[in-house]
């Protein structure tokens, strides 16, 4: 799973499935003089379903630019294939804005990743609804921007945040934001907003899920990372876990150890966000992991 | 945890806590020439909350008979502080009845550990609304009743359950049995009844939960083993786990890895559940496993 | 991953890594109307490395005979990358023998999922050192031979096995057979007889391995199934798993908890054998799981 | 599980098994005023074996000092029973001092826990043979020591290292501290330092697990904490956990995904020991978690 993150490039490819797709796009790259390290694919089904398809490749002897290659690959092969398809270039690191609350776990671990070079991303910028946060986040030399947060200032809270992201970053990572984000400020970022709900969705959507899974005496939590869309706690799903609890377990101690399953699935989901291993369709996820 | 079935008791206790209840039960025990080898409690609230103990101690020194140690614990310990008790002792094996429909791997899950003697009960009769798995069960030397059921003979057929159930089994295991049952019948076995769901609840009640899950995309599937309540699939849960699938996982898949999941859920719960180690309080289990 | 068995086939490649491998593959393979429903690639380093490749593909529309397509395939692509290949195809079931001494729980759980169709084997023949076991392999339509196994008599015992074997079998699955078979013997299925060693290895190969885990206090048991070759428990690992225990498990726990966790160990990895996901490089595997 | 700190007490007894023991340590302290809120306790084996207890008990109404309520028990139970026995009062948090080298995973881990009240400790000091993480630790307000440590100077590192922790800490966590402490400074803190080595031991014991793990083609890579003594890696085992690894990941991956391993692991292990949790025999401990 290693490979030179400058010369490291990612194409992903969705297209109704029919034969000859992988014949036709990794011989296009073969005469670019390229180098296929990973390929996986997937078939909703063989017969007249989706077609999924994720490729890493190495560019160090490619024949054209970045550019070129992607023009000619629309025009040699997406079309044909009727594909909606993106090449991405490892180098290109994508910028990554956080949203928080008070919570601090699930935040400090993507800064810890970032700071240690784990986690391939900028980071433009941390907003939280609450100032807490604020010596924590620039002390990573990251820049943090308080935004109040109410029933009654929600749009302009939305209006000011869309403002401050607008231009800044490619994907958002709402970590352990307590605030519902409107469907109008979700359409701006489709697929680009990565959440981490405190619970093993389907169930206990909502609010504090924890106290829920108490209550109805469950022998395991979990946490479940997905996409975020106009319907809460609904999006699709990109990565969840389960931690085992018992009747010994006081709902303290459910919030302490579901801090640790939150920070590991949530920094997969990120991961695999940042390199391109997510395909959505519908309501679900293909995961190249 | 081993120790000698033919000597072995077990105590259980549901109490009001306060202080003195475990000094109590255990010097009653100690003046009775009784060793305690296994000792689990659990408070829900050590200021006027419920207090669960859990004892296994071995007899081969009681100075009175089973009968006699029972009626003195009554009256010594038992009123003092209003307990809800019972003690079994071990070599009076449970008597387990199987309820199931034509699935046969939670069936020869349970059927198999038993003739091991990884499972200790007796085992007086199997029923099944499909004739199907007659040669199976007879096979173990496991006695198999068909009873037809549908939605317009479930009153009779219920009725046929209860008489041959009557009297011959202490507890009943639901093994993919895909009946609902009345309220009326779930009365006569209350907390006596063990029921494997496949979800992880309350995530996916109801039918087909492997279809759901497929649709809703997670990434983890589940198995229950909970009492059977007059509420579908709303009862105390003993025991859940989860396996990890992908996008890749028919909803053939599914259902393969999750047979495996149930077979290993619900044996748990049938061995705590013969071996004395479930408390039900309100619609949650305490499980000293 | 459900594909109709009577026209599936699998390609299986290992070969020098170079570019453009992929694209001769399927390229070739779209020429002869195939289409390719699961693709797994791995590379052990893109420059100089070996590459791998296992493709499943459905043959409806095929337009040559299975022979020729295999034929043509070493002609045109198998030699010109200096491939070490295979094609199987998945109506040709493959015929599994299975050794056992007396413990039968992993035979069991072959047997019966082989009975309910899980497993695409066919089972000629089950030979254990012990009679005990007859009248169990004899219930689900297996033949099943004793051969006895001495430390004296190995020699003798191991060539009646060779004989009984010889051409009847595929490959070979020890589900617990405790006698150490010979270099001699081995060689005859390089790569072709599969083990399950209830221990997490490297650590505690050899005999008694849930005593040598309890009296090193580890907090996990495992179990391994690997490929067997001439030093004991030191060939590659196919696939393995543990289980949390404690200081309350005797070395009878370890076995009982033990059983279940080599069941399934063992199944996942005869099952990946079956469908051809596993390539044997040196001392270790590539599954494409 | 949970308690007050205040008021919170802890008994750890570890004493031959002979009937009358829970009876008697649970008299005395009900006639103290003490209400034990949780109990366990283990039995190596019922007829002449070791007996491990532990209590946690709530102190408001305890009608003597700390001081007295322990030199009784002594009188009264300990001595009777021939007990090795203890009583912590959580109010006295124990002084934990970290031994690191330059890999700072594991030790941010336990920083950012006691930072936010997660480990009920204090820090006097954390030690490294490097002077990198001076900026790290300080910026806890933790004090930092750099005291270099070769095969030439490990004599009067060590004398540096046991001045500097001289009745400044109860015990001692290596963090991934990469030198070979001598038998002699081990000594000084017997069952008393917490080390997390980066492989399921006993396999992989010494230098490079991850590379040892990589060659053997190990499907599960794995993480144990345990008490040092003079052998290295060959402690008693507190806590151990294990994460899937496949043909794709390299030994840098195994790295990765060891680290969030080793954070886990190292983690529960402090906090069980902070808890009292832990009671070592031989070369085994029991961990009443």
């Amino acid at each position: 799973m290693t490979s030179q993150p400058e010369t490291t490039a990612r194409l992903l490819v969705t297209c109704p499935d029919r034969p000859g797709i992988v014949s036709a796009v990794t011989t296009f790259l073969y005469h670019h003089g390229v180098n296929i390290t990973e390929l996986d694919q997937h078939s909703s089904d063989p017969s007249g379903g989706k077609f999924f398809l994720r490729l890493e490749f190495q560019t160090p002897d490619l024949d054209v630019s970045g550019e070129a290659l992607k023009r000619a690959f629309g025009e040699v092969v997406g079309q044909r294939f009727e594909m909606d398809w993106r090449i991405n270039f490892a180098a290109d690191k994508p910028r990554m804005a956080i949203l928080v609350s008070k919570h601090d776990h699930a935040l400090m671990e993507l800064l810890w990743r970032y700071a240690r070079g784990e986690l391939r991303v900028e980071i433009p910028l941390v907003i939280s609804n609450h100032p807490d946060l604020r010596a924590a986040v620039e002390g990573f030399g990251v820049p943090f921007k308080h935004i109040a947060f109410s029933a009654e200032t929600q749009q302009a809270a939305e209006a000011e945040m869309l403002a401050a992201l607008d231009g800044q970053c490619d994907f958002v990572v709402l970590a352990r934001y307590m605030r519902i984000l409107s469907g109008e400020f979700v359409k701006y970022y489709t697929s680009r907003i990565v959440n981490i709900h405190h619970s093993f969705l389907p169930a206990f959507p909502g609010g504090d899920p924890y106290q829920q899974a108490y209550t109805h005496g469950v022998k395991l939590i979990g946490a479940t990372a997905h996409y975020v869309t106009a319907e809460l706690d609904q999006g699709p799903i990109i990565e969840q876990d389960t931690a085992r609890v018992s009747h010994r377990h006081s709902v303290d101690d459910l919030k302490r150890l579901g801090r640790d399953m939150e920070r590991q699935v949530l920094a997969r989901a990120v991961r695999w966000h940042v390199e391109d291993r997510i395909i959505v369709y519908g309501n679900k996820t293909v995961v190249f992991s």
